[in-house]
């Protein structure tokens, strides 16, 4: 049994092993039971009356098993890991977006950009030999740095990159305006966007239309009359969207100039992956913008309050989109 | 001779090998003749009627043999490489204030503060080891940035870091204000200021004052309460502000985090420095924020504009204070 309380309990199904996750959720719900979902497994609680779970690549079925279910909140800005689920109920879907969040993938975005376009890579392995040498350093204001996907974050990295100088570009489904950047919408426009694109930033959420996106076909329409005549690649939306041996091939031809990933077609990025050793390619784990679990607890609070006194819910997921 | 036009010539001793410097001075001031220095030794032409001269590191004495010398230009935003010649002429000394080094200082800064907070070298190391990891990495507004140096560069830099979200701390001679920073103002209030600073960036001028200021005493007197318990320097000022044996040992000892450099006692750093080898050390060879020949030609032609038209010339170091 699920300790009794009068409101009813919110169970988590967070795979990340994030420490002070349940703990987090306490400290912000603290008048409902949380339930670790491989606690409940262990200890065979029924989770007859769960409405409420917050979710991380749930395994399929899961949602079948909570028959009160009222509303499903997922751990990240996306919700591709819930939304592939065929059984998933008929229930408000909520992302997390926060300013933390979103301050994290600011900074990552930021960094990223800014190492390509300083050649940190270089640096570093000057460094290395102890090379004292300048090599060219075109300005900030010299690149185009197009962003796919100007919702929140999206939005949230182009006003700092601008703020730098960098000419800045944004594509999205449909229009959108923001001062200081230029905006594409839609298939019609997308070539358009791409051949002014010196280093792209791919934020998509992961879709039907997004899936494997980031290909040879899309790579070759990227600028190559930029200051390095070839363009750099950052990803930090999705792996789905990404066909790695089309970027192996492209940073081999010379069709990329280099690259930062941050998410991969399998996770974690397997020893064998070529894209480990390319000098200008910088890898990280998936930890560009990773869920603080206070920050989390908070956003989930705040939307279980609304929703139990009758506001609606914020950040709800239109699934005809996916996002 | 040098080639007779109705207006006064202007010398360029720039020793940086600037591809395109001579030429970007001729569009700039195309009715009057630019003479190299070098190619007026080889030559042997008389220098008795150069009024202007811009300069960097000039040899002691260089001023004596320009007799006609009205007006000399630094060719960066310090003048330390000037003002040691004990034969300098009581002439204005005007110092390279421009956007695009502004911009390029802020790049390099920005830059530096976010590969230390979000913990680059340390996945740099795990990328050449195919190690899928992630370390704990504090978010921005978890860390104090402390600017010591808040002209033109230090304002613009703390602009750009409180946007991506850090606490910005400045430390200057006098007071200064500021949206969004904190600032301390003179010898009374650094030790304070130095207190509340997790991630120092000098940008001070090099004078009589700050020269070697960057010493054990001073590193000791940073905060050790941030996210990694030990200070991160960043100097993107003048090598002659630091005490690099000092440096070393607290990076041995753990009195820094880590550091980035820019500037050295001695450049090009000899290759045997211990610096080069740390591996949470960023060396740089002095390109934080290099002049851009047609910048800097244009801003010495606005000058020599504004002071053959009689009117004052802007950014005329104050002698008193060395900048």
């Amino acid at each position: 049994m699920i300790k009794a309380t009068e409101h009813p309990p919110v169970l988590l199904d967070i795979k990340w092993d994030i420490v002070g996750k349940k703990e987090a959720f306490e400290a912000a719900l603290p008048d409902r039971a949380i339930v670790l979902l491989d606690e409940a497994r262990t200890q065979n609680l029924a989770l007859d009356d769960v409405r409420y779970a917050v979710v991380w690549q749930p395994e399929p079925g899961l949602f079948a098993s909570l028959p009160s279910l009222e509303v499903i909140f997922s751990l990240g800005a996306g919700v591709d890991h819930v939304v592939r689920d065929p059984q998933l109920p008929d229930v408000p879907l909520v992302r997390f977006v926060d300013s933390d969040l979103t301050g994290r993938m600011v900074e990552w975005v930021v960094l990223q950009v800014l190492m390509h376009q300083r050649r940190q890579r270089t640096y570093d392995r000057q460094q290395r030999e102890r090379n004292w040498h300048e090599v060219p350093q075109p300005a900030a204001h010299q690149f185009r740095v197009g962003i796919m996907g100007l919702g929140t974050l999206g939005q949230a990295c182009a006003k700092v990159l601008a703020a730098l100088g960098f000419q800045v570009n944004g594509w999205a489904r449909t229009a959108k305006t923001m001062d200081g950047v230029t905006s594409f919408a839609g298939q019609d426009q997308l070539d358009g966007f791409l051949s002014h694109t010196d280093i792209l930033v791919n934020l998509l959420p992961l879709t039907e239309d997004t899936r494997g996106i980031l290909s040879r076909p899309l790579l070759e329409k990227l600028a190559r009359n930029g200051p390095f005549k070839a363009p750099v690649l950052i990803n930090a939306g999705r792996g789905g969207s990404q066909v790695e041996a089309d970027i192996v091939s492209c940073l081999q031809d010379g069709t990329l100039f280099g690259a930062s990933l941050d998410v991969f077609e399998t996770e974690p990025l397997p020893k064998e992956s070529p894209l480990w050793g390319f000098d200008n390619v910088i890898i990280t784990p998936h930890m560009a913008a990773v869920s603080d679990p206070a920050a989390l607890a908070r956003h989930v609070a705040k939307q279980i309050s609304r929703y139990e006194n009758g506001q609606p819910l914020e950040h709800v997921v239109d699934r005809s989109r996916g996002y």
